[in-house]
């Protein structure tokens, strides 16, 4: 079951105007900045009542954030929905014909389990679930 | 102050399909179906751990969502704060440079104060502010 939304990906250019926007504009608090070898991407995470906003900035022109960038400009990237059954609610998506990108979840950052659905068949959102791991 | 993410604004070309896919394949629950008249569209709300996702479906083609929908195709069109301070955040976000799309608060869906932050100085995000009426 979908529990909550867990965060929201935000491409950004820069990481450190960002966070400026963030904290000076909204009044919002950055809890960490924290670089994911893996997936080419420096992070800031704000906590909004329990939602998270993730800003991701590009460390490399190969980060599928820097595709994003250069095809869409700065903006929401994608939703994360926590669920506390990643298996079955891939297998529901699945069976209802959604594609998904990732069949098996695998290790995010935050020591989490993630699979995206893809956005062509989510109606245009690029989708994540994500779970604590057993 | 900012409490928490009020919803996720989503632009779609059917309400009826996107309901469909929402249910089916994430198991979430439409709570209920508006029609926004001065926004000139059709929307659907669904309760997601006390952050709601709010499905925009334009009722004509001069609706800023049928014009969303032609540049962008479907996608994430907003983010909403929940604030207790609409004025006091909006004077914030002024100050610091974040050019308002609305100088005031409105009366927008649900009983609500709301304004809007111009994109261009949002690091791409539209984003909008909310707080209940006093």
């Amino acid at each position: 079951m979908i529990q909550k939304i867990d965060h929201l990906g935000i491409a950004v250019k820069s990481l450190d105007e960002s966070i400026l926007y963030y904290e000076k504009s909204l009044g919002l608090k950055c809890e960490h900045v924290e670089e994911v070898e893996s997936q080419k991407v420096r992070t800031a995470f704000f906590d909004v009542g329990g939602t998270h906003i993730e800003l991701l900035e590009p460390t490399s022109p190969e980060s599928p954030i820097a595709k994003f960038l250069e095809k869409n400009g700065e903006g929401i990237h994608h939703i994360a929905f926590k669920t506390d059954d990643i298996t079955g609610q891939l297998k529901q998506a699945s069976d209802s014909g959604v594609k998904l990108i990732h069949e098996t979840p695998f290790e995010g950052a935050g020591d989490k389990l993630v699979a995206f659905l893809h956005p062509k068949s989510t109606h245009g959102v690029l989708t994540e679930f994500c779970a604590c791991k057993a």
